[in-house]
C-alpha cells in the first residue's frame, strides 16, 4: 500500500505580525515543519503552534534557519563553521523545549531558506548542519532536496534521510527543481497539480517542463500556506492522494 | 559538617563582544548561572561556557531574562504573562539542549537582572516564571533571594527552592539587601567580604550596616565576576571558606 | 473656515511581515505618523512609505517608539533618561534622512504605542522626548493626547503642541478615553463615527459614554488602518466631514 | 608640504559591552569612521561618540555595515539591492542626526567589515552603496580601497573617493594586501610601522613581502584602536609623521 508524507512551513509569525493560516495548514499536513525563532517565530507563537501540531496529530519538525529576522532567513550568510553548529543546536533545543511542553518533540530538521538552498550545494555549511543534529539527536531523520550535499553528507555521518519533493515547481529533464523566474518555474493549477503529485507518488515519475517523463523519489511533499490560493492547493493534493488510495502518514515517529 | 553553594554569572558574552573572565570563575564558583541568549550570550559562547563548565565540574544553571540584548535584560519589560512564560521556555530549552550536547544538562534556574529584581515583589511576573520552570521540568530548583515573591510562588507551586546571599552587598537590620546608590550598598575590601561570608554560612548571620547582627539563611552565595577585583573578592571569599572547613558543594545535582 | 487633520500609523510592516494598507490609508489622511524601525518598520518599508507619501502629498511624521520588535513597542520598558533620549533622537535622524531622500522630511513626531501611554502620565519619560525632540529640531511639532504631561512639558519646552482625538474610541464625561476593556472603549460603526467626529470638529465635543456632551478640543483626528473594517471607518470619518463642509489639511507644513 | 589623514573606527561598543578606548584614539586620528548602529553601536554610545570627536576636532565619517550584530558585520550577507540601499540610508540618517545634534554631521562615508571587503569586488552591492550615498548626500566623499569596484563606481558617479592604506598590513608587489592568515599580512613593530608610513606618506611607496619597492597612493591611513598595542601602535604612526613634519589634516571638512 503507497503512502506519503505532507509537510510544510509553520510558526512563521512574529509578535504583531502574522504569517499563513497555520490553523488551515494542520489539516493538510502530516509533518509541520515549525520556526525556530531565528528566521521567524516568537516563542509564544511557536509555543501555540507546537500545542496545535499535537492537538491535531501533525508531526513536528525543526525548521532551522539563519539568525536574520529582517531578512526572514532568505539571504544567505557567511557563517563560521562553529557559529553555524551553535546556531542550529540552540535552535534546535528551544523549538524542541517548547515542543516537549506542548506534549510532543521534535522529530526531524528541515533547513529553512537560504540555509536550505545554500546547503544544497555548500559543503562546509551542509556539514554544520549535518554536526548540529548528529551531536543533538543522531536518530533524528534530516528533510532535505534529493542529491544535495546536505543529504549525502547526513546519510554519510548515519543520519536517516528523508526526500522531498515541492508540489508547486516545475521539473528539468534532469529531475531537478526548474529556477525561479524560468518558465515553468511555479505551477498554478491545483487540479494539474494534484494529478502530478498523485503520478509522483504512485508511479515515482513526474513530466518534466519539456514533456519528457523522469523518475523522482519523495517520501515527503513539501506544500506552502502562505496564501490563501496556495492552501487551496494544499487540500487539492490532499484530496487526491486520498481518493487515490493514498495514506497520508507522517514519516517521522509520530507524537506519543 | 557545614557546606555552601557558590554561584556567579557566566556566558554573558556576545558575538565579538566579551565580558567576564568565565575561565577564571570557572576556577572559583560550583553553580554557574548561564547565560539563555536573550539579555546575553551568543549560541557559540553558550555552548563553549557549557563545555568549559562540564569540563570543570561546575554545576550549570539557566540564566533566563528579558528579551533585551541593547538593555542587557537589566529594564523592567511590561511583559504579558503568555509571552513571558513562552519567553522563558524557549530559553530554558535553548541552554538546555546546548548543556546537554556539552555532556551537562540544565539543573537549576536564576532569573537575570530586572527579571531578578522585578519578581521580588511582581505577582503576574513571579507566576509566569514558576509556570514557566514548572512546565519545563518541575524537578529544577530556582535560585533566588529569601523572602521574594518568586521563591514564595515557587515554593507554593512544588519546586524545590533555594535562597542566596551576595557577597558584595550590605544588608539592612531587616535582612533585606542596602539599595544600591545607597550609603553602604557595595562592600569592596576582599578581606572583610570575605570574613562576612563565613560567619553566615558558619553561624547563620550578618552585621547589618547599623552594626546589628542579623540572621540570614543562604544556600548559595553569588559572587560577581566582570572585573579584576570581582574575580579577587570572589577568590577571596572561597580561600576564607576552604580555610574554616566550609565544603564548597552545589546545590544541585553534579553533572553525571 | 473649519478645518482638520487626519493622522494614521504607517509603514509597520517588517520584511516579510505585513501590516496595514498603507496605500488605501494615503488617500484618507493628511498626516502619517510613519515607524522609525524601532517598534516597527525596516528601511525599505519606511523608504517606500515616505516616497507614497510625498507622492500623495501626505505630511510625514516620526512616530517613534521603544526598542522592541518582539512586542511591536507596545510594552512599557523602563528606559535609563539618556537611553531613551538617544533611542528618540536616532530614529528621528533615520527617518528624517529617509524622508529627505524621498523628497519629504518629517513634519512632526508622535510616539508609538506603548511610549505614548506611558508618556501621558511618566514626567521621566515624558521629558526624554522632549528633549529629543528639542534637541533635533526644536521647530518640530508633537502629537498627543490633551493633557497629558508629555504636551505640558513639550509647550514649557517651548515645542508646538498638536492634540488629537480618536475616532473609534469613547469619552468619559471628564473627556478622557474610556479604558480599553471597559464598555463603550470601542466605537465599531462608522456612520456613528464619522457623525461624532463632524460634531466635535465644528462644535469641539463629544458625547461621553454616560450620555452627556463634554468639550474636546483637537487639531487632529486619529483614525487605525490595521484592518479592512478600519479603512471603511476612515473613509467614512473623512467623507462625513468633507460633506460638512471641513478643509481636511495637515497641521504641520505640507511637503515642499 | 606633505599631509595626510589618519582614519579608525570607533563607537563599536553596544550597550553593556564595551569595545576599543574611543577616547585614546580621538587624541591620535584625524576621522573617526562611526558605527551606525546595525553591526555596532547603540544610540546612546553613538551620540557620546560623535560629541566626543566634535570635542576634539575629529571629523565624523558613517561607517556603514550589514544589519547583523550577532556578527559584528564581519559576514557577508547576500543582501538584495533595493534592501542594501534602504540599510545604508537608514544608518547614514541616523548617525548624521546624532552627529548633528552633538555640533557636527557625517562628513564621509566609509564601508564596515564584510561590507567593505564585498564591494571590492562585488558590483551589485558597490552599487547599491554608491547609489545610497549619491542619493543621500552626494557631497559625501567615500572611503575605500585603491583600486576596488566600490571607489571605480563611486568615482563615476561623480562622488569624491579617498584611497586609505593599513598601517599593520603587508602589500603585495602587485600593491595590494596580502590576505589575512598568510606570512607577512599583520606587522606588529610599531617603529617599523611608523617608518613603514613615513616613506608611504613623503614617497608614495611601500616595501612589499618580497622586498620589492611599490607604489601605493593614500589620502588616509587607517588605524585600529581595538587593543593596548593598537593604540600604541596608532601612537607611534603618528608621532613618527609628526616628527617627519608631514601635517596630519582630515580629508574631508572639518566640524564648523
Amino acid at each position: 500500500m503507497t503512502h506519503i508524507d505532507l509537510n510544510s512551513d509553520l510558526g512563521e509569525s512574529f509578535g504583531t505580525w502574522r504569517l499563513g493560516d497555520d490553523a488551515a495548514m494542520l489539516d493538510v499536513v502530516t509533518s509541520a515543519n515549525v520556526a525556530c525563532g531565528f528566521h521567524a517565530g516568537d516563542p509564544r507563537t511557536l509555543l501555540e503552534t507546537c500545542a496545535r501540531a499535537v492537538a491535531a496529530g501533525v508531526v513536528i519538525g525543526a525548521q532551522v534557519g539563519y539568525r536574520d529576522l529582517p531578512g526572514f532567513g532568505r539571504r544567505f550568510i557567511d557563517y563560521a563553521h562553529a557559529d553555524l553548529v551553535a546556531d542550529v543546536l540552540y535552535q534546535l533545543g528551544a523549538l524542541d523545549g517548547l515542543a516537549r511542553v506542548a506534549g510532543g518533540a521534535i522529530r526531524y530538521v528541515k533547513p529553512h531558506g537560504a540555509l536550505y538552498n545554500t546547503i544544497v550545494h555548500h559543503e562546509e555549511q551542509a556539514a554544520a548542519v549535518v554536526e548540529a543534529v548528529g551531536r543533538y539527536d543522531p536518530a533524528l531523520p534530516v528533510l532535505g532536496l534529493p542529491g544535495s550535499v546536505f543529504l549525502r553528507l547526513a546519510e554519510k555521518a548515519g543520519l536517516r534521510t528523508v526526500s522531498e519533493a515541492f508540489v508547486d515547481r516545475g521539473y528539468t529533464p534532469a529531475g531537478t527543481l526548474v529556477p525561479r523566474g524560468e518558465p515553468g518555474a511555479l505551477l498554478q493549477d491545483p487540479a494539474e497539480v494534484a494529478e502530478r503529485m498523485v503520478r509522483l507518488v504512485e508511479r515515482g515519475e513526474i513530466v518534466a517542463v519539456d514533456g519528457t517523463v523522469v523518475p523522482v523519489r519523495a517520501d515527503s511533499l513539501c506544500v506552502h500556506g502562505d496564501s490563501p490560493g496556495a492552501i487551496a492547493m494544499a487540500e487539492a493534493v490532499r484530496g487526491a492522494l486520498v481518493r487515490a488510495g493514498v495514506t497520508l502518514a507522517p514519516f517521522a515517529g509520530a507524537e506519543e
